[in-house]
Parts: structure tokens; sequence; C-alpha cells
């Protein structure tokens, strides 16, 4: 099964304690698509400008990738500028030019329309619901969004939630969007509006899912040593999950699980290098391999349960 | 085999976003040891001052907790006056009297010198290096510490590393003692010490061991919805972990992945009440359960690995 991704696709510069990029290949829908393609057939929905480099739409080009959904528009393309410094765990923005992205209005090709499973990438609320709008019977509908949107725009975030099954956030947007300090009632809160799955994404600690049907898994953080550049991460993420998903069709619990794993698998070598550039050389081999190390990172044999555990004697009184 | 602890035992004054309490039951030791006694035998060394109320001394006798190293000096207990915010994660010290701790120095009863489990619960690294020297060829030497001991007294502390078998910080320590922001890259620097194994605790992102034979095992956060007062989750931790390793006599990675389980699973309920509360009436049979539901979080089941997975074809050029 296709997968449908609608975002933003731009140029980033960005700096990390281990160097400096221009103009490279960004946005939400790159990340995405290159993550997914790994596992299935992806639509991009998404504008550039004129000066977008016919070498970046090669990248994604020739791979599991359709890209008659991007719209060409006269001007420049979005761009973002940020900088990580020594934690790495928050970008600082230090510019952002929405250039061609300001007017965008997402507009499905007709074959687009039947796709089943949707990422609603992190945009606007109300672009996100012109795309709920256009799908004809989505099987998962899955989004993303940010504190800005939280912030400035929560009414229309909160009809989004309420019309998608699974919502992806970071620990610090459930959090302000649920008001409390508490991940797990941030979460069910979430789930009370309506969608089947919360997905926390938990930078360096990993994700949690929270589930109606199945409550909650932890997927454990890859002990990375190598993070060039966090950039794209969650989208990467993002896309190994509905990825793993679309090409199985199979949203069951177990599968979900399974998903999320193999999202941080794909997430974890996006860190690796800038860019995409780790993406664009990620093998199947590789993807594999990881999965079975996430495995191995939590596994613990069974015993007796309970052996070495002694009930306490009443305390003397 | 019984386990030999060694640290304070004092008086909390805690406030924290559910409520206050004055002059309760607290210390690394009354922590370390209920925990420790859900599984094994647990010998106490540590310091008190004659205003040490009898019913706290109660609290821990009368369960498998050996009290004959608990020295009584004249003069007041030790104390400690903190705070929690809205976020729980970090105590603010209001307030610490040292009194009789001041003092200590630890002298081990002839019958604790041969104990093979032997926890260093976090005091001056010196007065660690003074209980080393006292035990007769231990098992397993683990340690805990903290920032103040890493900003003053970092070559004492390398020294007790140096002669433990396992070093238990939190994170943030970690990072602190490694001078990296790298978790992992910091546990290896501290295995270039001499230590078998580190455990990093994570707070509500769980913990995570590092080790030299059996590579990185992630523990999983248990998804608490319930603290009321994280006092004490560290040293519960410690006595799940050595607690349930002394029970078995087993110090194998395998032991060791379960053994983190347990302390995950102890310090779960800790938290859930103020002081030794929620140990003090904690029975196996829930120790049990929640040790189930540790397993059930990271659980997922197997496929065929690969299934969905494609590789890419070679972009065009």
């Amino acid at each position: 099964m296709p997968v449908l991704v609608v975002g933003s696709l731009g140029l980033d510069t960005l700096t990390t304690p281990f160097g400096q990029v221009k103009e490279v290949l960004g946005g939400t829908t790159s990340y995405f698509a290159l993550a997914a393609s790994m596992y299935t057939d992806v639509q991009v929905v998404a504008v550039v400008g004129t000066d977008f480099p016919e070498e970046y739409r090669r990248v994604l080009d020739g791979r599991r990738i359709d890209l008659q959904g991007i719209q060409v528009r006269e001007g420049k393309t979005f761009r973002w500028s940020g900088e990580y410094r020594f934690d790495m765990n928050l970008a600082q923005t230090l510019d952002t030019q929405l250039n061609v992205f300001a007017d965008f209005h997402p507009r499905l090709p007709e074959e687009y329309r039947s796709t089943r499973y949707v990422f609603l990438a992190n945009i606007h609320p109300a672009l996100q619901l012109e795309v709920v709008s256009q799908v004809h019977r989505p099987k998962l509908v899955v989004m993303d969004s940010m504190n800005f949107w939280i912030e400035h725009s929560k009414a229309s975030l909160t009809e989004v939630m309420r019309r998608s099954d699974v919502v992806l956030l970071n620990d610090a947007e459930v959090r302000q969007f649920a008001e409390t300090p508490n991940l797990i009632s941030g979460a069910r809160h979430i789930l009370s509006l309506g969608p089947r799955a919360v997905v926390v994404k938990k930078g360096e600690h990993g994700a949690l899912l929270v589930s109606k049907e199945d409550g909650v898994f932890v997927a454990p953080a890859y002990p990375q040593e190598e993070v060039r550049d966090p950039t794209g991460a969650g989208d990467s993420f993002a896309g190994g999950v509905i990825g793993y998903l679309a090409s199985r069709d199979d949203v069951s619990p177990q599968a979900m699980r399974r998903a999320i794993i193999h999202g941080c698998a794909v997430a974890s070598f996006t860190v690796e290098d800038f860019s995409v550039r780790r993406l664009e050389r990620l093998s199947s081999s590789e993807v594999r391999e990881r999965y079975t190390l996430f495995r191995n990172l939590t596994q613990f044999t069974d015993e007796e349960l309970g052996v070495g555990i002694s009930q306490p004697p009443t305390p003397k009184s």
C-alpha cells in the first residue's frame, strides 16, 4: 500500500558541533519520503520555488517516491536556518524564510485521494484539515505538529487530532498541549479526543506508544554515540513507522509495536550524518541489523518470577 | 547471600506539589534496606543521633534488616530538607544539617566484613574507600555518588570507581564526570577506569546498563501516573538491583538485566507515596506483577525480519 505525505520541502542551513552545511535538502517530506520509501511507495505533496535544485529532486526521484504532487511556484523555495549547541537536543532557529510556502495550499492529485495511509507532517493545522477533506476513506491518518500551533491555533489543532488515528508529538509538546507534566496523563488526555494512539517522541530517550487497545509500549533509546545532525529524526521516524504499517497493510497493536521499532531504527541512522545523506545511502540490510539490535537492547531472559522475592514479615509493633 | 549497605540515615522534611511531610524517615540506607530486604538479608552501617525516633527504628527492625552496624552518637540525627516543583525531576535542597553525620566513620561489625555484596551509597568518597578497605574479598561492590563529589573530590571518587564492580550514577552525573554530552561515551569512559558495568539512572526515562561483557541494556521507563515524592527512587532502585543479585548469588549478564528490571519495579513503587511509606506496605506479589508489566512494556512479537523492507534502487543520475 502506498503512503501519502503532505508537508514542507526546503533548503536547510545548519550548524552543529560537528560542522556546518548550507542550503542542503530539508523539509519534513524529504526525510519522511526517503525513510518510508525503504518500505513502500510514497506520494509527496509539497511546494518548491523555481530555484529548487535539480540535484535535490534527483535524490528523491528514482526511488519509490512519486513527485507529481509537488507544486513548483514562481519564486524562492522555503528556507530554514538553525543551530544545535552542545547538548544537541534542541535546535535554535536562526532564520525562517517561508517564500513560496507562505501561500501553500495542498492539492492532492486525483490518484492520491484514495491512498489509505496518510501522514500530515507539521504544517498549519488548517492546511492539515484541507488534506483530510480531500482524502477518501483513509485507513490510517497520522498527524504531527509543533509548539507554535499548540500556542497559536489550538482549536484547529484539536480538530485535526479528532480526525486523526494517531497523534505524533514530542514529549514537550504533549505536556504543553495537555497542560500536565505527566507524559502518560497527557497522552491519555489526547486519546480522549478521539485518536486510537499517541506516539511520544522523546529524542535521545526513545519513544512511547500509548494506545486505547494496547496500553503503553516503550521503545528503547538507541545507544547512539554518533550524532552529527538531529534534523529530520522525527520525520524519518514517522516514515519508518507509517512506511512499515502500509507495507504490511496492518494496523494491529502488534504491528504498531514493530512499526515504532522500525521508526526508531531508521531515525537512528538519520542523525549520523547531515541532511538526508545517511538516508540516501541506507541499505535494507542495515535497517534489519539495527532492528535486531533494538530487540537485544530490551531483552531479558525469563525465569521463574518471584524467585528471591520474599514476603516481608509484619514489622514488630 | 546478605547485602551490606553503608550510607546515611536521617530525617527528611519535604515539599512536593502533592503535600508536605516533616522529619520523616529518610537517608540512603533506609530506602536501600527496605527495598533489598524484599529479596535478601540486609546489613546496615550508618549513624544516628540520640534523638532518632524509636518508631523509625521499628520500621527497619523486624524485617530482614540487621541494625547492629548502626552507631548511635550523642547529638542530633542528620536532617535534610528539600522541595520538588512542577516537573518533579530535581529536588531543590532547602537545608542540610549534617549533625552526627559530620564525624561519621564507617566501622563494620566483624561479621559484616565477609559479606560479598556491598553497596557504597552516596557519601564522601574517602568514607567509601574506608568501607572498601574493611571488606574481605567481596564479589560485587556497587557505588553511588553525586555532583558535589564529582566537583570537589574527583580524584578520590575516581579511586572508588577503580575499586568498584558497578558504578551507579544518574545521567547528569555521568555527563559531568566524563565531560561529554553523550551518555554512552560517558559510560564507556567510566568502564575504562576498571568497573565491569555502569548503570545510568535516567529518572522518568528509565535506566541504562552499559557493561563490558554485555554491551547496552535499556530498561524502560515505567508509565508512572502517580508520583507523589521522588525521594529515594535511586536508593530503592539500587536495593532492588543488588538485593536481587545477592538473593540469586549471580552476577552474570542475564542476571544483571533482570536485576535492573527489579530495581525499576521497586523504585516505581517508592515514588507513589512520601518517604518509605509505599515500601513499608509493599508486597512480593505486587513486585512480581510489576516485573511482568515491565516485560510487557517492551515486548514485540517476532516476524520474519525484513518483510516489507526493500532495497532502494540506485538513484537515477
